[in-house]
């Protein structure tokens, strides 16, 4: 049994808003003593564009590179962008303030308006203000969930561990078939570990390969954690699974359909995205093993020949352009990569049930784990 | 406190499943005997057909008709439908008897496969599976989640209840700001109502109200149960909402955009809908209060301009048409929608922000609860 730090979420979020108040106050106060200095008041906010993303080798990671645009005030072109950052920013102070979070569809609203005496808008459609808002991350080093905003979760979670949300215990021991759902923001001044029994965090894609393992208990026999991201892994869950592995220093394994999109929720969970580089260090996991669903597992669990899907065109230039990607680079994975595209089938999760309701629970995952077969 | 029965669900799970089988095993009876009598074998299906589908007025809502069609063994267009029809039924044999539940995926796949000696599949796709899992639904009277079987589910629950789910208690005003994730299946073989100190149920649409509203504990001041149904409903969260109207006899308000979608979210919670005519029984609750967002909430919570969103031709042709739809025939129904025609804008939930962060909460429910402000 670990057992992590108590303190009480509630004044850590207070704490962890001043610290993010501290950011913001430090970008205007800069604005304003330029304006006083008689200067352009400028922000410097890194470029997110594929041109200034990166694989850090070192840290097996898609990550932002140093380049930087300056955002200048006195500039027709830039002038617009400009207000549009404070205007985010002082919504977000006053979500800080109040100790609020929103959601950024709200944060569009918050900060729409006519200018008066214009027929302009400060936003004209959400389009327009959550790029301000990454701006502001980036800008102010802070991230979404620390400038106390959100977009929709997905995701639940059961298994040996208890943890604490927003001041609630909560044992994911004992759930039943619906399970917690992970909120959008699970930072440590919202959700803390608190008692856990757990060996390992097993993540699946699918929903339906949750539930088939929830209601065989497997994580009780198993001793783990069981998440589904519910196809693409939203932020919340991305940030969730992070937290357990390093903070409770847990195995990570993924299973996904054995498909180029399976792959692609596999390589987003480990190394990050290139949308969100700028977040990388927080929400990507580069220990994050692959343990299926493997095209050998064709094979290997003796699946019959109507399991198998053919690859369209599409795939197979999916999958070519995984096999190029630096993080896939080692010979294991191009092996994998490779078999996908040869032997022209992909398959679905789904298709163990061809050996048993339960074979996934009793033989396929067990097989895998005790066998080490996995791919990193 | 109302305190439901209180019977372990595991034993009436057993018990439901049992039941369930004997029916199906009933439909295959009938058609050995037809055949050791020389017949053709011949199943009933009834017709989910729009032309079979209509308005209960009574009962207020959508219903099937009573139009069913002969499906026969001995017909050369019906035979694969026929043979379907009791893979399909046998493969639900097998789950009832294991007592586990499993996805409609998957049950393509365990019921998928290569007839011998041909190139010809029992099933090409799970468009085929589908419908006629359907089938078997109506002809054995059975609904989809007493043959075992689920859809992915949305939806998330917090406030004053408890209740049981595979035997495990559980507290919904304890589950910090992830909430409860609604299962599939919440029938009484799974989930049980406990303890119950909510005085009635409130229904949003959007999870990012929902979050708003669980932030600041509204459940808890307002004594409520707080759904989020994260957009059109799943089976699962209106079989849910249905259970909590009709057992624990509280009334459901439903809050969604004041757009002909949140129109028809609602209308779906409430009448049911065409697709599912043969679940209206078990899915729909004509007793379901629409509390908002109304077209004339612009004027009486004082919005500004810029919370407008122009309707577009397709916004303007599904509002005509809900117009004409015989439960929105009332009066006050017929004021709203035209309202929302002649004055040619839309409105999301978040418009609230703009009159302060926690205005919903704080001003506009509790406004309308108070004033009886809804519609039915």
């Amino acid at each position: 049994m670990k057992k992590p730090k108590t303190e009480t979420p509630s004044s850590d979020r207070k704490q962890r808003a001043q610290q993010t108040l501290g950011r913001l106050t430090n970008l205007a106060s800069q604005t304003l003593s330029a304006l006083e200095q008689g200067q352009n008041p400028t922000l410097s906010i890194p470029i997110r564009a594929l041109s200034n993303v990166s694989f850090d080798e070192q840290r097996r990671m898609i990550q932002l590179g140093d380049r930087a645009q300056a955002r200048e005030f006195f500039n027709k072109s830039m002038a617009k962008k400009f207000m549009q950052t404070f205007l985010v920013m002082d919504s977000v102070k006053e979500l800080l303030e109040s100790n609020k979070t929103t959601s950024i569809r709200d944060l569009f609203y918050m900060t729409k308006h006519t200018i008066k005496g214009t027929k302009e808008n400060t936003f004209d459609s959400q389009d327009e203000s959550d790029p301000i808002i990454e701006d502001v991350e980036v800008a102010a080093d802070s991230l979404r969930e620390e400038l106390h905003l959100f977009a929709n979760p997905k995701g639940r979670v059961v298994g040996t561990l208890t943890i604490e949300d927003c001041g609630d215990e909560i044992d994911l021991a004992r759930l039943g078939s619906g399970g917690y759902a992970i909120p959008s923001i699970v930072e440590d001044f919202t959700i803390r570990f608190k008692k856990c029994d757990a060996e390992f965090v097993l993540v699946v894609e699918k929903f339906a390969v949750w539930a088939r393992l929830n209601e065989d208990k497997y994580w009780r026999s198993a001793k783990c954690i069981l998440v589904t991201t519910e196809g693409q892994g939203a932020r919340g869950a991305r940030r969730l699974i992070q937290r357990l592995s390093s903070e409770l220093k847990l195995p990570v394994y993924v299973l996904v359909d054995a498909d180029p999109w399976g792959l692609y929720i596999y390589s987003v969970i480990k190394q990050g995205s290139i949308s969100l580089a700028f977040e990388s260090m927080r929400l990507a996991l580069p220990g994050a093993r692959f343990i299926g669903m493997s095209t050998y597992d064709y094979q290997e669990f003796k699946l019959p020949e109507d399991v198998k899907i053919d690859m369209q065109a599409t795939d197979i230039a999916r999958a070519k352009e995984m096999l190029a990607y630096p993080w896939f680079a080692h010979k294991q994975w191009q092996r994998e990569i490779s078999a996908m595209i040869e032997m022209g089938f992909k398959m679905e999760l789904e298709a163990f049930s061809k050996r048993g309701i339960s074979f996934i629970t009793e033989e396929y995952i067990p097989k895998k784990l005790r066998d080490k077969d996995w791919l990193q």
